[in-house]
């Protein structure tokens, strides 16, 4: 196998790509020049020193100084008292992004697929009971809301998530909640499925 | 700017990949662990080690231990009559895959949009007319195919290609071509778009 190939067959474990995208990519980087290239080359090999992962929230953010906890989980003007858990860094990136969250987050690294066999690998749940119960133990934690995607895989991690918490949430008087389902914005109602439906017509609100 | 950031930022200009896509590989690569991110980075600096641009071709191919022409257009295998013009490596490799042609290629490198205002820019036009030249000149070069896409990037790079080819074919007397127009295999009449029945209608066989 050449070279060509080999970095062509690692590109092929980025999430989307295809054996022809892959190709394409290196295509693409044979055709620039060697300083792009070897800048790429730093950038990847520097991601471990200027990346670190959060020892609360386990999202990715820039190496702080000093410490192990994120600019959020530290911060004074965060609200200690909620806690919401995503699936992926860009959901969290997605909910800072609109402002309306001022709270603690958790990052679980993935979601369940149906019929998994083994969930509790595929996300981070043994990190998360954890992490809820320090800050429940604390003393501060008073809210835990499970924000996952409104599809399949996103309902099974919502459902295995709540049997983990429920037990803790009763424990310590934790309220527990999911987000709220119902139209989207831009949504018509003409083209909407009949669960979408459903769910906004039992979240009517008067 | 992060290096997050500036990773992503990177893989932006990768064809065909948006800001989305870009920060969702930089998650991944954080994800992975560290001698995954060494191993490309590794793979990345030392590509223009291990691979070389052919001198004629121009197609990247596995660095050889000496000369500056690839294993076809070097070998005596290949028909040397014949010169087969394409846009880009991934064209090359898919007609080379076929096993139907066994002469020379010219990878232009890319195509011309319509309404381009610098087409020599966007391509390797100096460098095809210089080459067929010398191919011609040498007495080996008969036949020149431009095998370029069948959508109007493609119509276009073909026109202009004719322009600055015909007066040479002329003075060699080298026959030119391009592609034939048609029903692709697996194309059900009903389905296809005017072009191309039309094309296949003036290209029937008898």
């Amino acid at each position: 196998m050449n070279s060509l190939e080999k970095l062509a067959g690692m590109f092929m474990k980025f999430p989307g790509i295809g054996p022809r995208q892959a190709r394409r990519f290196v295509y693409f980087l044979l055709g620039e020049n060697k300083t792009f290239r070897d800048e790429l080359s730093r950038a990847l090999s520097s991601l471990s020193d200027s990346i670190a992962q959060c020892a609360s929230c386990r999202r990715f953010f820039p190496r702080p100084k000093t410490g192990t906890f994120c600019d959020i989980c530290d911060s004074p003007h965060t609200d200690h008292r909620t806690l919401l858990i995503v699936e992926k860094d860009a959901d969290f990136e997605a909910i800072k992004k609109t402002g309306s969250y001022n709270g603690r987050y958790f990052i679980l690294g993935g979601n369940i697929p149906i019929l998994e066999e083994n969930p509790s690998q595929k996300i981070r749940a043994r990190e998360l009971f954890d992490e809820a119960q320090r800050q429940a133990t604390e003393g501060t934690l008073k809210e835990i809301i499970i924000a996952t995607s409104a599809n399949p895989e996103g309902d099974n991690t919502l459902a295995y998530l709540k049997k983990i918490i429920e037990p803790l949430a009763t424990h310590y008087s934790l309220s527990l909640s999911a987000l709220g389902r119902g139209l989207s914005t831009g949504t018509e109602l003409e083209y909407s499925d009949t669960d979408t439906f459903k769910h906004a017509f039992e979240n009517r609100r008067g």
